[in-house]
């Protein structure tokens, strides 16, 4: 089982997952990865893939399916086993680690799906993070997609990944944390507030739809970053309505496709940044909640057209050669 | 000149470095970096740089060479020019930002420097760190180095940099508060006693000398990330004498030649972890200082063999396939 290992000077969580283990002597930088023949998520290649968890059928078989990770960096089994080791602090590996496959084809990217089917891929995720909510060992359910192998994608057939971790990890508290302290001053949703002025400056804004807005944020840490924010306040994604859901798949798709076609198909990352399934209320001593004023959920896309270097790990803050008000305006003018 | 943003929602600053602007046309992802035949900061080349601040004289001609970056994220000139945007913050990107060119060879990696040239290279590291403190204008002064394509060296040329930040970044920011209430309770340093127990525990100590010890830490984030610290309490490496000078360049030149050999010339970063330049007193108001067990310093190397993806950008927190103990072990018994 993978450990789960606290470092008390960057006060960060870190997943030592073993079980995914590669020798030191596979790190050798000038190895070259093998071109795999054999996709595991192809039509016909069921077998190769842990067995099924759901899927939704199209009209030969299959049009999406969910399997567990082969190589899971978290397991389902046992207990948080939450220990000390002298100064440290570690838990057993537990969570989940699921595999979305958005289609059959090997060939056809999130942004060529059409909105329909896309639209069933956002019910499949719905579902998913629905059902591993259920299981209160689990403090936060991150759905995320790495696309190219430069974004960390180590199979090319398009899929999505959902890990389920049993802590809330450090990025998501400090939203949640920013979001609580300006409400608790101003009654008000913070990311509310900033999409309000997004729209009235419009400088960073790549597309406005009815119920939700396409934006590259003001403080952008890399060249296009994009975030698809409802417009409405909303803490909760599994809270969209069929009508909302459709109305964020012809967002997603047509951001996706700027991005493809401006930037010839870039690597990218995208993560879903939902509400944490349950968290420690400060008030109410031994009840576990999630606020409806503490979030507002968003989806982060992040472009790899640059690379992370020494200043960004030493000061965990970038250098972005792209002003985001010329990112947006370039995306804004691409015709799709 | 270019912006320091801030993101309320992450608390985090970003620098946007117009300056450096790349067109959106530039991040095409299949356009292969060129290779470049001209070497700017080979002998002969001096010209092709922004005039010198330092350098140290060799048998022929210069052997250490201090330049400012030619396209710097931040500027030198100017006031901090700290506003407010609507719901925003943003500031001038006033700072400095330099190169230390590490020898005159464009082929031979610090590493293989003598540990003379090494001494002779931290000198120049701390000549150049004690000057930029002397504008209290200045923050954190971060030294780094960028080695290969993959850890986002843009020239092959060995060399470090020097950024100079009129804030203290995030990163930092959360060693000096974790340190801060770890003496609060027990008045002793926390890296100190995390030193202590590595020394005890053995398994992820690579290398101990008779002041610097080598170690793998307990939540590493990345496989063979290596962590070289003194083994007494200092909190800023401008303190260390000529002694202990030249100890850490043995400790440093054997810990990358391990690295070197044992993952075949891996890229990495590594960054000097020091304690801030000036930082806001909370008991005496309107006056600067850095407390002495505050911090303690240490020098971070992260090999670049494993890749960011959507989960460590949507949370923050890590997966390492390689046990740290593991790492230790295989960098132990490598013969250099």
């Amino acid at each position: 089982m993978s450990d789960l290992r606290h470092d008390p000077i960057q006060k960060r969580w870190v997943i030592i997952a073993t079980e995914r283990v590669r020798r030191p002597q596979d790190f050798h930088a000038k190895e070259e990865k093998k071109k795999m023949s054999f996709c595991p998520f192809c039509p016909g290649n069921e077998h190769a893939t842990p067995p099924e968890i759901m899927s939704v059928k199209g009209q030969n078989g299959w049009k999406i399916r969910v399997v567990p990770n082969k190589f899971p960096a978290l397991r389902i089994e046992g207990d948080t086993g939450r220990q000390g080791v002298g100064i440290f602090d570690k838990m057993n590996g537990i969570g989940a680690h699921e595999v979305v496959i958005d289609s059959p084809s090997h060939e056809t990217s999130l942004a060529y799906l059409s909105v329909d089917d896309i639209v069933d891929l956002l019910k499949v995720w719905q579902e998913r993070i629905r059902d591993l909510c259920k299981d209160t060992r689990f403090r936060y359910i991150l759905l995320f997609k790495n696309h190219g192998d430069a974004a960390g994608a180590s199979l090319e057939h398009p899929h999505c990944q959902i890990i389920a971790t049993p802590i809330t990890p450090r990025t998501v508290s400090m939203e949640l944390q920013s979001c609580k302290e300006y409400f608790f001053v101003k009654e008000r949703c913070l990311i509310c507030d900033i999409i309000t002025q997004e729209l009235e400056q419009k400088m960073r804004v790549v597309r406005v739809g009815e119920r939700f807005v396409v934006f590259t944020p003001f403080a952008s840490r890399f060249p296009f970053e994009t975030c698809i924010a409802p417009r409405f306040h909303q803490h909760d994604f599994l809270m969209t309505t069929a009508e909302e859901l459709h109305l964020f798949a012809v967002a997603l798709k047509d951001t996706l496709l700027r991005l493809s076609v401006g930037l010839d198909d870039p690597p990218y990352n995208f993560m879903l940044h939902n509400a944490p399934n349950v968290q420690w209320h400060p008030h109410r001593p031994g009840y576990w909640t999630t606020l409806e004023h503490d979030y507002h959920w968003h989806l982060e896309i992040i472009p790899r057209v640059t690379k992370m270097a020494g200043f960004e790990w030493g000061t965990g803050f970038y250098i972005n050669p792209t002003a985001p008000e010329d990112a947006a305006k370039y995306l804004r003018e691409i015709e799709v």
